[in-house]
């Protein structure tokens, strides 16, 4: 089944470079393929795309030659990669290379590959399902301190106030806004970075020449305008699908340090996202609303769930991110000091025996304190009294006297 | 300093009686003296009492009695024991359980001692701090499935809403509901309880017979005439305090299976019974409402320590007092084979060795499966682009497209 779009392709695409090969592996496959990722990840972008020619002229793949080119696949990819050639050949002919960097270069777009300065690393995370390339028009999109603000396109007043007073203070402490670039929440998330005079960065599931929707057009040109960033992962001129959405989602919360859902229904792209972010260990904040408010039932189920933390402002959310470092431990506390001021020694040395966050059960308090465990047991009631002790599930704590 | 006063307290208390004596605790003490609550466990109310008697009368405490009485207190709490008889003799002049009984009756309210058939074994799990007794109007207060409903008094006309919503399914269901006896969110959950014709019970920081406000008085006669209850650990009389009110709040968490907070300022008692609740091991639930409104502060705080689980409808609250019993185990999901239909043995091995709720790292699951390292990476790579494997915090689990 060699043929002429499969020879032609390869001599359009320029398979021996790297940055050519990712530009032909994101028009080749559909965002998300991780069979094509784990091939890319094993031979690297070029050697990979030039084995597809090879096995879409032959009309079957060259096991061989895969073993040439250094991959360490195993059985079970092998038998994937099989159907995924036959998937791939069906878009074989299509693919121009060259038409969509100059599709890119008239609408001010350009490639941005893993190692360029522009990446946005967090992107890395995603293994196998990471993109080959962004295709981005604006600022680059890398940002050390981005969060991710999303939730529903059916989004209430309340919602939309609350993403852009979040948006305006997370842009003016400092940190880039990613959203998509749908109406709502999205674009609310958008002006409120803009607002903030901070970067925003707004990721498609179509071509970075194509606002979806269009009426958001003039918000996405305001962006570019403004410094922010417009990034894909599929070539300008590419529609958006249902499928190439929710495969976006994994996107905007690999680019962030944390993902927000302001408002979203029960089921819904934003609680997607959540859950992706969730999957890259990454922090998840939820925004409360109203029980009665069927635009806040997805915040409230991430909730319940415990994939999400509460947040109500840009503060918390912040320490958020926060908890994923060092750099926002707890100040020490000056006043615990007092709190047990008034306690007998005994006492006291029972208190010292208690941890802030490690629970320990009586015999472990005792055996710190020095004391019997009557002593420690009688102690720690006292100290319980005095809210300065505090039963945790799994034993003593320090107490609230002490907050 | 034996004096007329002692003697003539021994005289009309009755200190050999169990009931009488108990009766004569709850007006001796303050809720929640703990040093109280130890002396009655290690002796037993009445020999406790007659102990406290000829202390008060002698001036000093007999230790040699208090042996002789059976107590296994040691040195820490007899050092307590000198300052709390110092404190309970000055009110010990003015104790008149025969009063108070008189009192009791007069309005309609008997003493419900533990025991009793009437007594909320709940309250047993407060150990040292367990109420002497209670002070009962209307119905027996035992329920086994109650739930506190507390919050605010500066309610919203969202937050009283939400109230009356989950009393009136909660009493339809069958839960008794619990709450305080003020205005604003107790009261939405005392009406609703009524409305909802179910049981509600009334824990009150004075004696029973005083409506505190007193605009809720009619309230809270219909909730005695409804099959309600107004119950207190101060005899009839008593006038509430700040104190008080906090301690009655410990009563409200250990009577009831779970406690919610359905609105509650950043610092509040509807807080502090949240924390009772949690240190007793019980359910906390918070009711999410708009970050813009401050009467939901103390909620959306509660969701972020994690001390509460947001529950926003009568069946979620249902499903947190269920936590605690294998009564509302999940459902088998009878679905679950079917998106497994299309694997390949290998990936089907793979699939079977993960859990839904342990987290496995991959050898374990190669372990499991029978499988090469190897083998499991490249099945889980594929499980998970399927939705049939998920990372966790700390290995794989099944995915979510079995949910």
């Amino acid at each position: 089944m060699s043929g002429p779009a499969g020879t032609s392709a390869e001599g359009r695409t320029g398979v021996g470079d790297e940055r050519r090969a990712r530009a032909v592996w994101s028009a080749l496959v559909e965002p998300g393929d991780a069979v094509a990722g784990a091939l890319v990840q094993a031979c690297g972008a070029a050697p990979a795309l030039a084995w597809v020619a090879g096995a879409v002229e032959a009309g079957r793949p060259d096991w061989s030659q895969l073993e040439t080119a250094g991959s360490g696949l195993d059985g079970a990819l092998r038998g994937r990669l099989g159907a995924a050639v036959r998937r791939w050949s069906a878009r074989w002919p299509s693919l121009d290379a060259e038409r969509d960097v100059a599709a890119g270069r008239r609408c001010g777009a350009r490639l941005v590959i893993p190692g360029d300065p522009a990446w946005p690393t967090g992107l890395d995370d995603l293994g196998a399902l990471a993109p080959f390339a962004l295709w981005v028009r604006g600022a680059p999109p890398a940002a050390p301190r981005a969060v991710a603000l999303v939730g529903a396109r059916a989004s209430t007043t309340y919602g939309e106030r609350v993403t852009v007073d979040l948006a305006v203070e997370l842009a003016r402490r400092g940190w880039a806004v990613v959203s998509g670039g749908a109406y709502g929440i999205d674009a609310a998330a958008h002006r409120g970075a803009l607002m903030g005079e901070g970067r925003t960065l707004v990721v498609l599931a179509g071509g970075v020449d194509r606002a979806y929707p269009v009426g958001n057009a003039p918000l996405l040109e305001e962006v570019v305008r403004a410094g922010g960033s417009l990034v894909s992962e599929v070539p300008p001129g590419a529609t958006p699908s249902r499928s190439r959405f929710l495969q976006r989602n994994r996107l905007i919360a690999a680019i962030s340090g944390a993902t927000v859902v302001v408002e979203a229904a029960w089921r819904s792209g934003a609680v997607s996202t959540a859950h992706h972010a969730g999957r890259l260990l990454r922090p998840v904040g939820a925004v409360p609303g109203p029980v009665t408010s069927a635009a806040s039932a997805g915040c409230h189920r991430l909730l319940r769930d415990g994939v999400a933390v509460c947040v109500t402002d840009a503060a918390e959310v912040i320490e958020l991110v926060g908890h994923v470092g060092p750099d926002l431990a707890p100040a020490p506390d000056g006043d615990a000091a007092r709190a047990t001021d008034g306690l007998d020694p005994l006492a006291r040395a029972v208190h010292d025996g208690l941890s802030r966050r490690t629970a320990r059960d009586t015999s472990q308090v005792a055996a710190r304190a020095g004391t019997t465990l009557a002593q420690a047991r009688a102690m720690l009631g006292l100290l319980e009294l005095e809210g300065l002790a505090r039963r945790a599930a799994s034993g003593w704590v320090v107490g609230d006297a002490h907050e």
